[in-house]
């Protein structure tokens, strides 16, 4: 028993006693390819966050080792994204200028505060708040954060200085120095944006054409960015383009990652409290998506609050060793899926290739243009843009499109944080205005059954001194004057009413303010001479109505179904009395 | 038309038409005694709100005339009341010293812009928006300001100077000052406070006793007040106790209520907003209440939209004519209902008395001690404060319980403002937790009926095949992922499982993330071979699955009633295969 609350806590515990050498070799081949796709990825996310490209690196290793002893999932591969990057940037930007010492350092105060937030919530249980963020919103937010990252990359693609953190600004900026263009970056960047396009959309058709295996084609296919580095570090090297203008990654330290402790003021982390939640919660949600996305493909299960705890340790290990926030990256993990990985043991020996590439083969990358890393970030973007969630809510539900617009255009119009902020209440704030004036149908009994539907949407039998009313949510605070209303307008008009019936088969809580309006009903119908009945009210609701005196006072009767109700109060069903 | 549509703006132009000699005298009757209740207690609120005695008058004068002329209740009586007294002190004490002519001002804009705010509400159908104000939150932060009105008197009924917005504050200040404590004041405050008990509890059984008509002895027996306040100010003047330090209400002008123009300006205004609408809110779920339970019983009906341009005409009258927030009070229209008011003319004529009254009879006011106005509002507040509430709502359940004691503490320990605030928070956060984690029941078939319930609470028909889950709530983003871990648990137990029957009766919503839950339940399900079916999806429900391609793809049907589900599905209802 106890081995097993240990491995719970401790997942490497259970997949690690059944490793053998198959699954080593499996697992080590992937790290191979992994690791040779994260270079430019790290690096590239490392220059989105505002910060030298190492600390892509760094933010690659440890924590990747930490969520493989913690986390869940056998196949996520954890680092920097694009979206918790772009978050990053945009919290620490507002507090201190970029690429100084202290940008760097607040980084590690996000990471070491985001990895804290996740492991508390992890502890406490708290994965449910993630339930919160609705899935039009995170379509809006992922979709508005890939279109601001691409624009803040068209800096790097031309050479002209922009700044900002959201579209507007970022093309403001673009605007004010648009004559600062750089014609050999431009060269460059758009070469490999179209190189990049080219190798999603094109290559793979053309290996599969030319006889290569599918899977085989889909691993070259991937190299992609690996071979736009490569192929402009190497022309800026032959025609010395960086003597010309070209903006280089330059020196890039040859050492394992260094151990940092973060510098915590009570200012810094008063300021990056709020920024790390969000980007706490977003990263969770995301890489969740991930993790249970791949899960399913093999019929493994991700529970969510170890993930959190997963997720949490990676962070705290970004902090130690000089790296910012990450995550669970969809492109990183899919890779890492499709190469073959069996357990989290792929996952370490990516950490352990990363660490020896960052000591041996930083030199390579002197010559690497920004502009083609501002590509690889560009091409991986605009594939997470998906503006189509607007038409598909817009032609579902009215709430759900107006949550999407109000995300995507706080998150361009303002920045990350007030887009999925605003996303998040209006969701909430829409479902509560909905709630709080429910569906209420008329409903009367389908011929030769005891089902009971909407007079205006079936024919149905009714009888004219019966009312039955099907309320199509929980009575709360927020509609019990609503059904108040309803009732007494309904029965205003007709004079024949001997008896309301309310049927509860959608009503599944009533709180006191609601039980209060349903004595206030009970007793306005009762002085009309009418008689209030319920029907099919649910177990725990009528177990907490049985505490109340609401039943005793009831001027009717509380029937287990609406057939039973109007059975014997109309005396029999098929009736003359009964008109269609 | 034209004319009906002008009434519902004016209601005046309904009830004036039909108005003759009759209505007339019961109307000044009525007018003739709420005036005399209404000077003490308009003297006694003003020194709540920290304003000088002749403020309570005005404001009771000209917005009494214009709620008679928007509002809809025919009964209402409008003027300062003592939970708006109290947190137009808390709001306006944060902002300026108390007793300055700031003061007085600050207040007048309160009123401008509450009245505002209650004037756009109406004008833009805002009404609702009070309906989220559940009553134990209602109920527990009225119990709390009563307890700190009354804790806040007990500096006028001993001499003791007290400060404070909350109970610890003012309690706190009380202790320290303990020492100052003046004899004569606390035997005038004791015996005033003792004979307005007694005069609540204890007079009315008299006066029947003795013969007197129910109707007269409730009548005298509202009095008290009046009485409380005539008798002490003659024992201040006759035993010449001012000289002795009793603090009385002196000088009050002897004019009509003057033009004000409140002095707005943008700190001020940014200072009061929130408050502004915290009393808007507050005071227009006060009066609706009121109003609402006066016209249940004469069969007349409220318009909530209608009631907040009243009350937003009366606030603004308020603020130009030297006022501040008033709102429709329980005590006043209970008096105004109770001495035969037919129509909103009652008002009117009150107001003129009132009028005459602060011309005229100031001047017998100058002796009142303040120790007598301190016990009126005592014993009035008192009257308010129900602590039961926390024991029902315990009984009853527990998220209304939360809600309640917290915004008691809070109310308490805080203040009026935060109290509210976190009531209404807390009341809707725990809503959407509840609603995040529905009950699922698996159902099955009532014996010799049509009927399915709960197979935990029931006897009822089940088949091995076959899996009825009844989904107890709409189904929505925060709780699409826990349906799905739900119906994946139910199946991982039991491999026998061929149909999934989600039984939607209850569900009165999908929007579009618990459409993509579906979808990728109904995915998941296939891959093991079961099919998904849904039954009594509602109308609308099924209008909206319609535009999406999720019924294309669903692997089972969409049955119309769960019986016909089950009939079609195990080919029989009561077939042998049916296992109890």
């Amino acid at each position: 028993m106890k081995t097993i609350k240990v491995e719970r806590v401790l997942p490497i515990l259970e997949w690690g006693r059944r490793y053998d050498r198959a699954i080593f070799l499996s697992d080590l081949v992937a790290a191979l390819i992994v690791t040779i796709m994260l270079i430019p990825q790290s690096l590239a996310y490392a220059m989105l966050a505002g910060l030298p490209p190492e600390a892509g690196l760094y933010a690659s290793i440890v924590p990747i080792i930490l969520y493989a002893m913690f986390g869940t999932s056998r196949s996520l591969a954890v680092g920097p994204v694009a979206v918790i990057s772009l978050m990053t940037a945009a919290a620490i930007g507002d507090v201190v200028q970029a690429g100084t010492a202290q940008y760097a350092e607040a980084a590690l105060v996000m990471a070491a505060l985001s990895g804290s937030m996740l492991l508390v919530m992890g502890v406490l249980k708290l994965g449910f708040l993630a339930n919160f963020l609705s899935h039009p919103v995170i379509a809006g937010f992922i979709t508005a954060s890939g279109i601001i990252i691409a624009a803040s990359q068209i800096q790097h693609l031309t050479g002209i200085q922009a700044s900002g953190h959201n579209l507007v600004e970022v093309l403001h900026s673009l605007l004010q120095n648009i004559s600062a263009i750089h014609l050999p970056t431009v060269v460059i960047g758009t070469l490999a944006v179209g190189f990049l396009f080219w190798v999603r959309s094109g290559l793979k058709p053309l290996l599969l054409r030319l006889g290569m295996a599918d899977y085989s084609a889909g691993v070259v296919a991937r190299t992609g960015p690996v071979l736009a580095v490569a192929g402009t570090t190497l022309a800026v090297w032959a025609f010395e383009l960086d003597a010309r203008g070209v903006s280089i990654v330059g020196t890039v330290p040859q050492t394992l990652p260094p151990f940092t402790v973060p510098g915590f003021s009570m200012e810094l982390v008063s300021d990056l409290a709020l920024p790390a939640l969000l980007i706490s919660v977003i990263g969770f949600v995301e890489s969740i998506s991930v993790a249970q996305t791949l899960a399913a493909k093999k019929r493994q299960r991700i529970n969510p609050d170890q993930e959190l705890i997963g997720l949490g340790a990676a962070n705290i290990g970004a902090s130690l060793t000089g790296g910012f926030p990450v995550t669970g990256g969809f492109s990183r993990s899919v890779v890492n899926f499709d190469a073959g990985a069996e357990t989290p043991a792929a996952g370490i020996m990516t950490a352990l290739c990363l660490a020896v590439a960052s000591i041996a083969l930083t030199p390579l990358v002197y010559y690497l243009p920004k502009a083609a890393l501002a590509a690889t970030i560009v091409v991986a973007v605009l594939s997470l843009v998906d503006l189509g969630v607007l038409r598909r809510s817009y032609a579902y539900s009215r709430s759900d499109f107006i949550a999407v617009l109000v995300t995507v255009l706080m998150t361009l119009g303002i920045g990350v944080e007030a887009g999925v902020g605003s996303g998040v209440v209006i969701s909430l704030l829409l479902f509560l205005y909905k709630t709080s004036r429910p569906h209420v149908a008329e409903v009367g009994l389908v011929p030769e059954t005891q089902h009971f539907r909407n007079i205006r949407r079936h024919q149905v039998l009714t009888h004219p001194q019966l009312v039955s009313m099907r309320v199509d949510e929980s009575l709360y605070f927020a509609n019990a004057r609503f059904l108040e209303d309803l009732i007494y307008t309904r029965i205003a008009d007709d004079r024949a009413v001997r008896h309301v019936v309310l049927m509860c088969s959608a009503v599944n809580e009533i709180d006191m303010s609601a039980l209060e309006s349903l004595e206030a009903i009970n007793h306005r119908l009762a002085e009309l001479g009418i008689k209030l009945h319920l029907s099919e009210v649910k177990g725990p609701v009528l177990d907490r109505l049985n505490r109340t005196d609401l039943l005793q006072h009831l001027s009717g009767k509380v029937y287990l179904s609406q057939y039973q109700a109007v059975q014997e109060l109309t005396g029999s069903v098929i009736s003359p009395e009964f008109c269609q």
